[in-house]
């Protein structure tokens, strides 16, 4: 893994690869949405109330773009692309939803969530109507393969949450749980997501594996990167510590074992330990503990070091697709996850 | 609908359907046993921790039993029998723990759920991968109709629950929005078992459309004795009212909108419907006030005329299936329907 630092230069174009995919999928794009409100609605009113509060605030749908670009990568599709693209975004979403539901006495996010609007049940339920509906639009496309591939999807990515969740707040979660949670709870989808889309483009099957890689090295970027993000993203020499803003802190607050802290506690002495252990899972954690642990983090390069493994996974997610046929989608792909490390600045 | 009372006469006997139904499936259902404690497996130790806590505790196993007996009926499976009844298993199990997710500032119940002990999320997250799981193995049964039948009943079981949940302490709540709930919450998943065994069974079109009615008739009668139970059965003039015991009283405190207090509702007085509205929902109702309630149920014959209807649903369960081949095992089927409504005395 050559962690060279294509970033910092492509720091002011960051912004094309997504851009760019956008603009290639937006006819398709606007199919899968068309489809989305379809498959949202229901004569029980809450359902798409709730369906469409997320929905609509979603995002810029990553991954069901990325279907769609990987089914368009090797040509024509029947059409199961859309159903696809779809199923992985309702599969996301019911995902989101049921990480939303909270613990009577656990901690809380800043945000309006689905579950702090309609209550726990109402959010895990219609999440549940999500995943139904996801498979549903599987089954029209009698895909047995692609069915496959997401009911493994769902199981995976369920685990990699409880293993997430039972490493709350432990002191002693490795580098390799890490590892572990991100590629099941993030990396599965995304993975998932590039390998439908290549199915749906009749890819042979050397060809989906290679979708497939690229899917999963580019989730694992993807969650390195969002989880230096919660703790404001690299500003490298800057003095004004991002602080305790919006969208900053979640982890800390709920506890959460991210690469960042996970590095720190590897080299952190007694007593910073103790401040990170104090600042754990704390829900009403100040910003003055925020940047006490954020020092801790910095002190130990925990920003740098996960944001140049991420680097790593977005340069093999580069490599994979590097023997598919040369294409403006295959170079939007890989300019993408210069995109997908950027963000961070 | 004729509502004779033939379960009156069969008081003694009403329990001969379950045991001889356990008998006739006993040598599937360890197979059936087998397959989920292996599906139910997971590296992440939380996961077969909170399943197996489940489906240890888990009831009779109607559901998977009634796949198993569809099946047989119709000759030999391929084996995809015992998939079908552990995947219809799995999804009834993810349905309870996502429905013993409680909302922080609500109601609670009597029994140790799985999320008192390992929490609201981990309940849900394991929900999913049971559901993730149920899915997987009807994939390798390689059975488009059986995934077909599976996702809509997921679908279909969310929504009931969204609008049941929807329903919660409403005094408006009608008749048929109730029979709308029980029919999407429970009905669907018994109709779904007993058809994909009569499709493991390699049964016709019109007698999978059977055992389909069959499967939803009995899930109809089995929710409407259900609620029944929760106000404590019928005891006709008995005078030790049930009070509020470990099984009374649920529904009562959650504020969910039942047959018999729905029927009660209809007919009650101004002051009855204070009554009413004043212990729905209430989580610390005790008994005095659950008895008050029982009183006006039983003066508009909530719990009877339920009853009756649950004697209807099982009368058209067992007529569902009267054309097809004379069995032991269809008059078993036949038999279950009276033990499903006898056991509210």
């Amino acid at each position: 893994m050559g962690n060279e630092l294509q970033p910092v230069e492509k720091k002011e174009t960051g912004n094309e690869g997504i851009e760019r995919l956008i603009a290639a999928t937006a006819h398709d794009m606007e199919k899968v949405n068309e489809l989305i409100l379809e498959r949202a609605s229901s004569h029980v009113e809450v359902v798409p109330q709730i369906a469409m509060h997320l929905i609509e605030a979603g995002g810029k749908r990553l991954r069901p773009m990325l279907t769609l670009a990987s089914a368009s990568l090797f040509g024509q599709g029947k059409g199961n692309e859309i159903k696809y693209a779809a199923a992985v975004e309702f599969m996301h979403n019911a995902t989101l939803l049921h990480d939303d539901v909270v613990d009577e006495s656990d901690m809380r996010r800043g945000k309006p969530a689905a579950r702090k609007i309609w209550g726990n049940q109402a959010s895990v339920l219609v999440g549940d109507f999500l995943l139904g509906q996801a498979f549903m639009m599987l089954v029209e496309t009698q895909s047995m393969k692609a069915l496959d591939t997401l009911s493994k999807a769902a199981a995976t990515i369920a685990e990699g949450e409880v293993l997430q969740l039972s490493k709350t707040k432990n002191l002693a979660t490795r580098d390799r749980d890490y590892m572990q949670i991100i590629n099941a709870k993030t990396a599965t989808l995304f993975e998932a997501a590039t390998r439908v889309g290549a199915m749906a483009g009749q890819a042979s099957q050397k060809q989906q594996d290679a979708m497939a890689i690229y899917g999963r090295e580019l989730g694992l970027a993807f969650q390195l990167v969002d989880d230096v993000l919660d703790y404001g993203g690299i500003n490298r020499g800057a003095k004004d510590s991002p602080g305790l803003g919006k969208n900053t802190g979640d982890d800390l607050r709920e506890g959460k074992m991210t690469l960042p802290i996970i590095l720190a506690l590897e080299k952190a002495s007694e007593s910073e330990r103790g401040i990170i252990s104090d600042a754990l899972g704390r829900e009403n954690a100040d910003a003055g503990q925020f940047a006490k642990v954020l020092d801790i983090i910095n002190r130990y390069h925990g920003l740098e070091t996960a944001i140049d493994r991420a680097l790593g996974h977005a340069e093999n997610a580069r490599n994979a697709i590097l023997e598919l046929p040369d294409s403006e989608l295959r170079e939007i792909l890989r300019e993408l996850t210069h995109y997908t490390v950027c963000r961070v600045r």
